[in-house]
């Protein structure tokens, strides 16, 4: 189903990946077997868990991580001739292991441990940042406004409020993080996202009139199209839409006003016209709050764009990728970390799993240093292996992603469902 | 300079655009002349002003706007026959106007006007305003800095907290706003962005004591590189940095930890060893506030990443591409705009013009709705041709559009230089 970019993703890494490679190769240091960490120090202020997204992509990205010809070329502005040397035969040849797409993770939840030679892992700093930094924001505010809807189905419309490839991706964690559809069309073709649409304001504006816009749609697309009726007034365009396509008209859509109000007098007026199972789509700048407060309103479906492809209000996750542990100069494994009070981290090997009590509610999120943590009967491992020696292992399909989302979410304490600001909903114990 | 990517981006695109697109086509609507208009309602709260950018980039997609066999192929899940048959030749054929890349710009600024058919030019709304919203949501925040840094170098290297993409366009649009210099290898391969690096916590853990690890980049990559020296202890780093390149060492970076002050001791350290060339960088998590109040301490660059690539808590500018006039049944072109209090359109035509004082101020957008503002004498244009039938003709230089950008902003008010919320700093007129 995923035909995503055929292009390379070797570039879109930071200069000084390939300067440190330079450096390390010239000391005799890049070959040393390391392990690189991806973590978040910390959640987004006030949210109660966050979703892991990306890892999909993350993997198609390891396996298009190489250097051509012209890459090459390219870079012998940056490096010199061994380095392009090791370059040109590079794959990523280590093993991975990370958090499975769709988790949900705590403050110094290891999401991702790679372990290959330095040389081999620092390249793939950038760009796994870059991947789980931006998908897994957008899930984790997903997750909330998914959550905060209930039954209601939720539909991703925020292509045209970011960058036209991160919408892409965005559509794609909204998916995973239960998002009924997307609008966007890319997301569709390389993932399976369903897509759905329903048409502008431009739609009836090029139209002579409402009731020429209303016909011309529903002569195109059908009864079960969804009309949007705030161009002009409500009301007129309400009893104009039941009149043009008849009470088994599929939705009609607000995108301005005061949608809690206008539901209820849309709601009352298409029953009133027999069209009972006339849906009420609502949109204009939804987020997981607005959603909440409309749930004593008759809203069967909600449209979020800005807010959720920009994190609402957190756009990026603050993940870090740090080097954790290496081989020393005699051969042994060493745990590493930077001296820091304000940047904190936590040097080796990570394990970890998510104790839960014995009806299955999560307590604690346990991340054993240099050893897995003990399961005490009820406990769930959290790392799942994604590359074994260079070989993508752990691909899957999104409705997976989709139910290990669910699943995860459903056995975290009650408190992960307030949308108040608050404390991570359990803790992070280092063991 | 620039390679970008090759792929079309015709399904970077919402799917009601191609099913508008099939109602228009069978209710004999499509073929009407249109004027689309691409504008801000608001600037982000509090900011005085805002940047365009990612005008060439959305040249670049217009010229690969394009349907090809398999996306055609894939399409038939979504339109009938007649609109994919109207979809394989289709070629933008139109006019296109806008505000070049750099210029600053004000509430219901007419940033773009696409002028063809309504099927020419609907289907172009997603992704046109994917790259406007993204870039200068990017570019808005950059020239804050940029003007807050003073005659510093700001340098993007953000990447690593975005989508890997999106990661390529900010470093452009913070090119375009002043930004010395980028992180990203693409940008640099694509758009002939500068690249530079240092390097990372992970390449001095790596080796078995920070001498070694200095060693290994000096020999490498010479005494002018940038040495890391937080990792441990800043003043012992700063010895040892100094011992190891000499007195002719490029610079040290400061990662962490409470900057002024570290910078004030590490210039004093710095100057005390012979090392007065020896440049001071600061990076973590800066923005434009933490750049002002850097302004008088001994730093000779910032290093801006998270807050740069997410536009400094303005992720989007919510800009929208609306109707604003089309070819009546008459064959008559009229004004079009959406009813609304809360979502503000004004139909017709727009031309805008830079109204200035004798001495060269901006005093006011000017905005004319179906006529050219006339210019008193001082004034500034501030619509370009970008699109003629079809062609391609406002393609210009990154370094043009930088220049651009320094022009525009030098003649606004003093005020624009305020980091402090306010209004904007010229008012919008209509005529």
């Amino acid at each position: 189903m995923a035909t995503p970019p055929t292009q390379g993703t070797a570039l879109l890494t930071d200069h000084y990946e390939l300067t440190m490679l330079q450096a390390a190769l010239q000391s005799g240091t890049a070959h040393r077997r390391s392990v690189f960490e991806l973590f978040p120090r910390r959640l987004p202020e006030g949210r109660r868990y966050g979703v892991v997204a990306g890892v999909g992509r993350a993997l198609d990205a390891i396996e298009r991580f190489a250097f051509d010809a012209p890459t090459l070329a390219f870079l012998e502005e940056i490096v010199d001739g061994p380095t392009l040397e090791w370059l040109a035969s590079y794959r990523f040849s280590g093993d991975v292991w990370g958090y499975g797409e769709g988790e949900a993770y705590f403050p110094f939840s290891p999401l991702l441990v790679v372990e290959s030679t330095f040389a081999e892992a620092v390249l793939l700093e950038t760009v796994l940042l870059s991947i789980y930094n931006h998908d897994s924001a957008v899930a984790s505010a997903a997750s909330r406004m998914t959550l905060a809807a209930g039954d209601r189905p939720c539909i991703e419309m925020g292509s045209r409020r970011t960058h036209e490839e991160a919408a892409v991706a965005a559509a794609r964690a909204a998916y995973v993080a239960g998002f009924a559809a997307s609008s966007n069309l890319a997301a569709r073709q390389r993932y399976g996202v369903p897509t759905t649409g329903t048409s502008a304001h431009s739609f009836t504006l090029l139209h002579d009139s409402e009731a020429d816009a209303f016909r011309a749609q529903v002569d195109a697309l059908g009864k079960d199209t969804t009309l949007l009726v705030d161009t002009y007034d409500v009301a007129a365009a309400v009893r104009l839409a039941v009149e043009t396509a008849g009470p088994g008209l599929g939705a009609v859509r607000l995108d301005s006003g005061d949608l809690a109000v206008l539901a209820t007098q849309v709601r009352a007026q298409l029953d009133a016209l027999g069209a009972t199972g006339t849906r009420i789509i609502v949109t204009s700048d939804l987020d997981e709050h607005a959603i909440a407060a409309l749930a004593a309103a008759p809203v069967d479906g909600y449209g979020v764009g800005t807010e959720l492809v920009t994190g609402s209000g957190h756009p990026t996750c603050g993940f870090v990728y740090k080097l954790v542990a290496h081989e020393s100069a005699s051969g042994e494994m060493m745990s590493v970390a930077k001296k820091s009070v304000d940047k904190i981290s936590v040097g080796g090997r990570k394990y970890a799993l998510r104790r839960r009590t014995a009806s299955g509610v999560a307590e604690a999120e346990v991340v054993g240093i240099g050893h897995r943590p003990v399961d005490d009967g009820d406990d769930r491992a959290l790392l799942v292996p994604l590359v074994r020696d260079g070989e993508v292992v752990g691909r899957e399909s999104l409705d997976d992603a989709r139910a290990r989302h669910l699943a995860s979410r459903a056995e975290l304490p009650v408190a992960s469902q307030q949308m108040s600001r608050g404390e991570p909903v359990i803790p992070t114990v280092h063991e």
